[in-house]
Order: structure tokens, then C-alpha cells, then sequence
């Protein structure tokens, strides 16, 4: 799915509290391709078995769990934090997600590296901050010190850990997954439109919804009304059965 | 936060079953500045209690609640439904996350637009999926036709609710240093195309062209054929005055 080895993406939960959070991070990196979840002292030991990794049990299963951050990320060349942003005086680059995703996607095409995630309530602690070569936040509302900052109590920048996780991994693989399929509709053909457009007006011209003498100005108003539907081959023979159906009693 | 007005946006969660699932739309909602969310026809009536919309309670206690999608949408001029996209003849245009995202500001510069998500389990119908003007999948492992599939084990295309509606709004936002250029045309809205829906329907109806015992999926067809044109509101209304006067003579 992705230009760069996947499997040099090391996902790390520091403390995480609530097991279904756990079960959560691992769907979405089975969502996303990536299969590598390292787990530094959580809060409870029965977190493998999280109802919420639906089609990850197994990534689940073989998470790695480790005492320390430090043993966690041994052999990671790159290691990035995550925040929310809001203390001020972080002592690191903090980098916006979209920013930061392609710097690195760049290492992880030859080098191992690590992103971690804290705990639920208060997020990576100055200590872990320590270990990061830089961090990345992602752009809740709030997220960033601004000179403009929005009112209090309308910001709410600290997003749930399932779906920060998601988040920062739909944007590490959301430049490398090329669309297979081309998303651009096929149309109808301008004969297709044109045998539309005469069923159409025969129809109308059969209910009296065109006026004597408007034959010429209706039918160019509904050529004109049939060409911008912008249809689909099907759609254009249907819709001309149709009109012919409602003509054709009338006969 | 973003260049267009985020209240144009409603997020529509249909038949939603784990309100902590509601809980977390909300809480993604707020994380991104959204403000909008409506619920169809959800399993649980306590909703609006989850502990899980961290910060975003307000958000949630102001949800609107709706019996039928149809209802929860009227207003809005773009439908975009969701998918995990494995389900293959659809007949809808299906553009990636990342393609679609940029079409639905585009409309949100000027007018509403509903993104719809559907249940846990199966998500979004079929019925569902014709009140939409084009679906958007999010690229998961698996979410596309492919002409070299992954194997069948190793995809999981299918996301949490909250992660996916997390991973859509990021989406919605995440371009906006560089603001859109407002020339969305502009569409009917729902109710317009609902109107013209029952004209047609009326108009075959009366044609014979509806086989006795198959009024509902004849309707059901209508309806999808008629929301993926993207008329505006001139030709809506046109529409449906020609069909309605197609169906009067005959009655």
C-alpha cells in the first residue's frame, strides 16, 4: 500500500489506561497496513484480548509490551512524539501532522522509527518528551499557540488516543495510496443524450406542456437541462424509457 | 479554523448502535471545530449521556435526533455517503478521502452538505446510499478494488465509527493554510430532490411502467437515479413540474 517498508513504523502507547483505547490504536493500524505495536507499562495487563481490535486480534496478540519507553523504542533511529500542543515551552519542534507525516515517511523508507502516544488523560509527560527528536501535534482547534486564540471554552484540542492514532496514520499512508480505480464517472454519449432529450420533449409535447408555436425554444430548454445532468450510460437509457412509457399511452 | 463555515457541515450518523461510538463523532467533531451532528433512528435512546464525548457534551446534548435519513437531511444541497467501499457494483461515483474531501469544501464555501456514516456493523445501505450524490471511502487496506489484491487476511478495511468520522474531518480540514475558490455549483437540496422523486414515481405509476408488487424498489431506483444528477434547483423544480403534468392528464 505504501512506497516505504511498513513494517519500519513502530506505534508506541505510553501508560495507556483503558485496554479498549489499546484494542482501538491496533484496528486502526491493521486498517492502515502497519503492524508493529509496542506497549510501555499499561495500566491493565489484560489488554490483548480488547474487544475493540476487530481484525486485529492477532496484531493485538503479538504487541510487544515493555517496563520502559526507553527499552521500547531501542533501535529506532527516528523517534516522534505527539501532543496536543497546548503547554507552551515545549523545548522540542513541534511539527503539524500534515508537516511532519512526510519528513517522516522519509526516513521510513531505509530507517526504522518510532511514534508514540501518551496516556489518555494527560498525554506524554516531559520525561518522555526527552526521548523524541522532535514532536508532531495534530491540528485540533486549540492545538497550536496562536495570536488570535480561539475563546476557551471553544477549543477542545486533546483528541481521544484511538483516534489520534488513526488519524496520524491515515496521514502517513494518505500520500502513498493511489486510487486504483479512476473516480471520474463514465458519461453518456451525445446520441444517447440527443434520444433522450426527443423522448422527453415528445412526452411533454403529448401533455401539452408545450405551448403552439414553442416547439423549437422547448426543445433546445430541454437539450440544454438533459446535457448539464451530466448521466451515466445506464441512466440515460432508462430515463429514454421511461419518457417513452409516459408518451406512448397517449398515443 | 477552516476558510469556509464549518456549521455548513452536518455529520449524520444512521442507526448508530454503541453510543460511545456517538460520544466519539461528537468528540472528533469538537477536536475540528464542527458543530452539526445529527442522528438517525439510534439503538440506544441515552445517548446523549456518553461518557466518551470528552469536551464535547454540549455538542452532543444538542445533536438532532431524526426517525428517517430523508428527514435528517433535508436542506442540504451535497449528500456524501460513506463506505469501506468492499461491497463492488455500486452505482455511485466512489472517490478516496482524499479526492472527495476537496469537492465537498468546495460546496461547503457557499452551501450544506451532509457527510453520512452509517451503522457499525453493516454500514450504509443501499436504500441509504441513494439520498447520496457520490460516496468517498477512506483508503484503508482493502478499501478498493485492486487488480492485485492483498490477500484476503491481511485487509481490514473496515474502521471504527468514531475512528472514521475522526479521519474524515481531519480531512475536511487539513488543507485549509490554502483557502478554496468558491465556484461549487449550486444544487438542490434534498427536499427538492424528494419532490421530484415522487413526481416521476408518480408519472411511471400512472405509464404502467411500475410492474404491480414492485412500487418500494421501482421508488428506491428513482430515488438513486435521481440524486446522482446533481441538478440544480432550477432544473429540479423544472423537473418536476413536467413529470406532474406527464401524470395529470391521465388521472
Amino acid at each position: 500500500m505504501a512506497s516505504y517498508p511498513q513494517e519500519n513504523l513502530c506505534v508506541v502507547l505510553i501508560g495507556a489506561r483503558n485496554p479498549l483505547n489499546i484494542g482501538a490504536a491496533a484496528r486502526a493500524m491493521s486498517n492502515f497496513g502497519f503492524t508493529d505495536l509496542r506497549v510501555v507499562a499499561p495500566y491493565e495487563a489484560a489488554f490483548r484480548e480488547a474487544r475493540s481490535a476487530v481484525g486485529a486480534l492477532d496484531l493485538l496478540r503479538n504487541a510487544r509490551e515493555f517496563p520502559t519507553l526507553s527499552e521500547a523504542i531501542a533501535g529506532c533511529t527516528l523517534v516522534v512524539g505527539t501532543t496536543a500542543g497546548v503547554r507552551r515551552r515545549l523545548n522540542h519542534t513541534l511539527a503539524p501532522l500534515q508537516e511532519g507525516a512526510p519528513r517522516m515517511r522519509e526516513h521510513l523508507t531505509a530507517r526504522r522509527a518510532a511514534l508514540l502516544f501518551g496516556p489518555e488523560k494527560r498525554g506524554m509527560s516531559n520525561q518522555d518528551f526527552n526521548y523524541c527528536h522532535w514532536l508532531m501535534r495534530i491540528p485540533t482547534v486549540g492545538s497550536a499557540p496562536s495570536s488570535n486564540p480561539p475563546l476557551a471554552n471553544l477549543t477542545n484540542p486533546s483528541m481521544n488516543l484511538g483516534q489520534a492514532v488513526a488519524v496520524c496514520l491515515y496521514e502517513l499512508i494518505r500520500d502513498e495510496a493511489q486510487p486504483v480505480e479512476p473516480s471520474a464517472p463514465i458519461l453518456a454519449d451525445a446520441a444517447q443524450l440527443e434520444r433522450m432529450t426527443q423522448a422527453l420533449f415528445r412526452a411533454l409535447k403529448a401533455s401539452a406542456y408545450v405551448k403552439a408555436g414553442s416547439d423549437e425554444s422547448s426543445l433546445e430548454k430541454m437539450r440544454r437541462m438533459v446535457w448539464r445532468m451530466t448521466l451515466n450510460p445506464e441512466d440515460a437509457e432508462t430515463w429514454t424509457g421511461m419518457l417513452d412509457k409516459m408518451e406512448w399511452p397517449k398515443r
